[in-house]
C-alpha cells in the first residue's frame, strides 16, 4: 500500500487564531456550543480527517487572559465532549488531551478505554505533563514539580496505564447463560504495579477496548519529551516553522525509536499547519490580513505569556520594540525556544511576533491557493519531514471548510491522501498495529517453549 | 403544585441482580455495550423518570469477584457514558457517582459542568468517598483512610467544586465583535481555596453550566455521611427494608437540613426499590422464582463480600449456617450493619441472606401486582418515609419495562407523578432551585447595602 498522508484536525470550538470569535463566520458562543462542535466533528468526518484533536490545559486567569484569547477562557472537559461526538460521527478518531500530573493512572485508563468502547474504536491519548504554573496552583501545589520530574512521573504513568489497559484479556468474556461461566478468571490479570510516582493494584474496572490501547500521541519537544515520545507515542505531533528543522526533529525520533527496537513507521510525526485557503494566493492573503486586523494587543501580549507556560509577561513594554530576555523557566522550555527563534529570525518587533503566532500558536502558517499548500504538504511529506499533518484552521468553520473543499481534492488528485475510510477504528485508519495483550503474548511464548 | 413522586432509575447494563445476566431478556454483554445503555436511557426517558443513574467503584477484583456479579466485573466510566447518552435523549437527567476520596476538585468540578453544558443541563454528581481496600490499592495506597478522614475530605471536595462552579457569572460573556469585548472580567473570579485537604486557585476553565451548579446527590447513612448529606446534598439516596427505618432516616435528614438553614423541600429522600412487577401477585413471584434461582453459590458469597466494602468473605463457611460475627471495620459501616441486620431480624442463612440481597442489594424488594407496588410507594410517600424512589429493576430491560407499562400508568391515575416532564433541566424537573451565584449574589447584596 502507498503510503499516505495522515490528518488530525485541531477544531477548538473557540477557533484557534486569538481573534477569530471576532471573524463573522466564526459563531462568538463556539467553546460552550456542544452543537457547532459536532458540526465541526462532521465537517472533519467529511473531509476524511484521521482525528479531531483538542488540546486541554488546567486553568485559566481570573481576567481571562491566558488561554490564548478571550474565546477560550472556558469551553468543554475534552474526553466529556468527545464522549458525546463520538456516537454521532461514524469513522472520524477522537484524541483528548490529559495530564499525567494532574490525574491518576487508574483514572486516565478508566475514560479513554471507555471513549474507546463509545467510539468502537477511535480513541487516542495525548499525553501532556501540563506545563503551567496557572495548573499547579489548582492542583494543592504554590509552584510546579520541575520539568524532569513532570517527565519521569509521565513515563511511569503511561506504562502503569497500559498495564491496566491489558488488565483483561481480548477472550476473557465466556458468558454462557446455562454453564453460568461468564468469564475465564486465567485472563484477568492484577498490574501489581509499585513504582517511584505509583502504586497500582489492578485490574482496571472498565473493559479492554475495541483497541486493546487507545491511541497515544504526544507533543514533547525537548530532550525529556523526545525521549519519552520515541518510547511511547504513536502519533507525535510537533511545531516546525521549516523544512530543516522539521526534517532534524523528524529523522532524531525515528532513529531514536529505533533504537529502541520499535518499528519506525509505527511513530508518525505531524507537524502543525495553520492553513489560509484560496482560490487564488490572493484571495488567501486577503484572508490572512482580514484575520489579522481583529487582533486586540491585549490578547496578543497574553497569547505569548500563554505560550511560553505564563513566563513572558509582556504587559507595559513597548509592542513596536524588541522582545526582551528571558528569565529561567521550570516551564514550557521548548515551546519558549520556538518563539524567540521566530522572534530573531525574522527581526520582530512583540506586535510583530503576535501577530504571526496568532494564527497558530508557533505552529508553520501557510498562505496560498489549494495548489501551493499542497506543494508545501507533499514537500514536507516526501522529504522526511512529515508522515501527515495536524490541520490547525485559523478560525471555523469556514477555515475548516475551504481546507476540506479545496486541499483535500488536491491530494487526493495527487494520490497522497485517502479517498474513503480504510477501516473503523483509528489505529486501522492510521495503519498503526493492534497492540497484543501481554499477558496472552506471555502465554502464547510459554506454549512455544514448551 | 401538588407534591409529586420524584423516580430515578438505576440500570447498570450488566443488570442488577448477581443473576440477571443469566436471565433469558438480558444481553450478557449488555455492562459493555453502548447500545444497550442507549435502550435503557430511552426506556427510562418513555417511563419519564427524571434521572438515569449509575453507581460506580474504583476497583474490581482479579478474580473477577468483588462487584457482585460476574456481569458487573467491567463496564464503562459513568462520566463518559452519560455524556454520550446526553446527545441521545431529551429530558432524562443523568447522575454519575465519583470519588471525592481519589480525584482531584477541579477534575471533577470540570467533568461534571461539561456534562452539565453536553445534556443541556441534566446533569448530576453521586457524591461518594469510595469506601474499599480494593480502590485504596489502586490509588498509591496500601489501606484507605480512615471513615471520618474521608469523609472531611469529602466535606471540602464538594465545597471547593461549588467555589469552582461559581466562576462565571452567569452574564459574564458579552461576545461583541465589534467592540471587541468578549467577557466582563469583574465576572470571572478565583476560588482562593486554602483548606486542610485542598489549595485551588481557580477559576475553572469550563463555562458555567446551565444548571449553575449540577444537582447534588449523595447516599450516606452513617453519622458523617448524614452530616454530608444533610449540609450540601439535595438529593439523597437510601436503603430501608422497613417504613418505619425509612420514616427515622427522612425526619433526621429533614430536620439536619432545617437546622442548618435549609428548606427541607429543596432536600428529596429516595430510598431504593427492586421491584417484581406482575399483572398478578402470582405472576410477580414467578419472576422472582425464576431470577433467584439463577444465582450460582460463589456470586452470592462474593456479593455479600462487596456489599460490606470487602469485610465479609464468607468462602468456606457453610452456606446454610448463620453470618458470623464481624470484625471492626473502616470500610462500608451503615451497609455491613444493613446486611446484618436483614439476616438477624429474618432469620436467614447464608444462603438465604444472599438469595434476599441479590435483588436489590440492600435495597427493599418488592414483589406484587403493579397496584400492590404503587400501594407501597404511596405509603411511604404520603408519610414521611419518601420524596421518590430510586427503582432498581433486578433484570433488565424487562424489568425496567414492567415498571414503565404496569406501575408508571397506575401511579399517574392516582395523581401521584407527572405525565410529562415539566422542564428541561434536571433541576426543574426535581422542582429544586437554580443555585445563584456566590459572587452575583454577593454584588446584589452591596448594591442593596447602599
Amino acid at each position: 500500500m502507498t503510503r499516505k498522508i495522515r490528518l488530525g484536525a485541531f477544531l477548538p470550538g473557540g477557533g484557534q487564531h486569538v481573534a477569530s470569535w471576532r471573524h463573522p463566520d466564526q459563531p462568538a458562543d463556539g467553546a460552550v456550543s456542544f452543537a457547532f462542535h459536532l458540526q465541526l466533528a462532521r465537517e472533519a468526518e467529511r473531509g476524511l480527517f484521521d482525528a479531531y484533536f483538542l488540546a486541554d490545559g488546567l486553568a485559566t486567569s481570573t481576567g481571562g487572559l491566558s488561554e490564548g484569547g478571550p474565546a477560550r477562557v472556558a469551553g468543554f472537559e475534552p474526553v466529556t465532549l468527545f464522549a458525546a461526538l463520538a456516537p454521532l460521527t461514524q469513522n472520524l478518531g477522537f484524541i483528548a488531551t490529559a495530564s499525567t500530573t494532574y490525574e491518576e493512572p487508574y483514572n486516565t485508563a478508566r475514560k479513554f478505554a471507555s471513549l474507546d468502547l463509545i467510539s468502537d474504536g477511535r480513541a487516542g491519548w495525548n499525553v501532556v505533563t501540563t506545563a503551567t504554573e496557572g495548573a499547579a496552583r489548582n492542583f494543592n501545589l504554590d509552584q510546579q514539580h520541575p520539568h524532569a520530574h513532570r517527565y519521569a512521573r509521565a513515563a511511569e504513568h503511561v506504562e502503569v496505564v497500559k498495564k491496566l489497559w491489558d488488565s483483561f484479556e481480548d477472550d476473557v468474556f465466556i458468558r454462557d447463560k446455562d454453564s453460568g461461566r461468564f468469564h475465564d478468571r486465567d485472563k484477568i490479570h492484577p498490574a501489581a504495579h509499585r513504582g517511584e510516582h505509583f502504586k497500582v493494584a489492578g485490574p482496571l474496572n472498565v473493559s479492554r477496548s475495541p483497541q486493546g490501547h487507545p491511541v497515544i500521541v504526544q507533543a514533547g519537544q525537548s530532550e525529556d519529551g523526545r525521549a519519552l515520545a520515541a518510547a511511547t507515542a504513536e502519533v507525535i505531533f510537533t511545531a516546525h516553522q521549516r523544512l530543516d528543522t522539521a526534517q532534524e526533529f523528524y529523522r532524531d525520533i525515528k532513529s531514536r525509536a529505533a533504537a529502541l527496537g520499535r518499528d519506525p513507521s509505527h511513530i508518525l510525526v505531524m507537524p502543525g499547519v495553520a492553513p489560509f485557503v484560496g482560490r487564488t494566493e490572493a484571495e488567501a492573503r486577503e484572508k490572512y490580513d482580514r484575520l489579522t486586523a481583529l487582533i486586540q494587543p491585549e490578547d496578543g501580549v497574553a497569547l505569548l505569556n500563554q505560550l511560553t507556560g505564563g513566563t513572558l509577561d509582556l504587559r507595559g513594554f513597548d509592542l513596536d520594540g524588541p522582545l526582551p530576555p528571558a528569565p529561567p523557566t521550570e516551564g514550557m522550555k521548548s515551546r519558549q525556544a520556538l518563539i524567540r527563534q521566530i522572534a530573531d529570525e525574522n527581526g520582530f518587533t512583540i506586535r510583530q511576533l503576535y501577530q504571526w503566532v496568532a494564527s497558530a500558536r508557533g505552529h508553520y502558517t501557510v498562505v496560498g491557493s489549494a495548489r501551493q499548500i499542497a506543494d508545501t504538504l507533499q514537500e514536507w511529506f516526501e522529504n522526511d519531514g512529515a508522515d501527515g499533518f495536524n490541520i490547525l484552521p485559523p478560525w471555523l468553520p469556514t477555515g475548516l471548510t475551504d481546507f476540506v473543499d479545496l486541499v483535500i481534492p488536491e491530494l487526493q488528485r495527487r494520490g497522497l491522501f485517502r479517498t474513503e475510510y480504510e477501516g473503523r477504528t483509528l489505529r486501522a485508519n492510521l495503519g498503526l498495529p493492534f497492540p497484543t495483550n501481554r499477558h496472552a503474548a506471555a502465554r502464547a511464548a510459554r506454549l512455544a517453549a514448551e
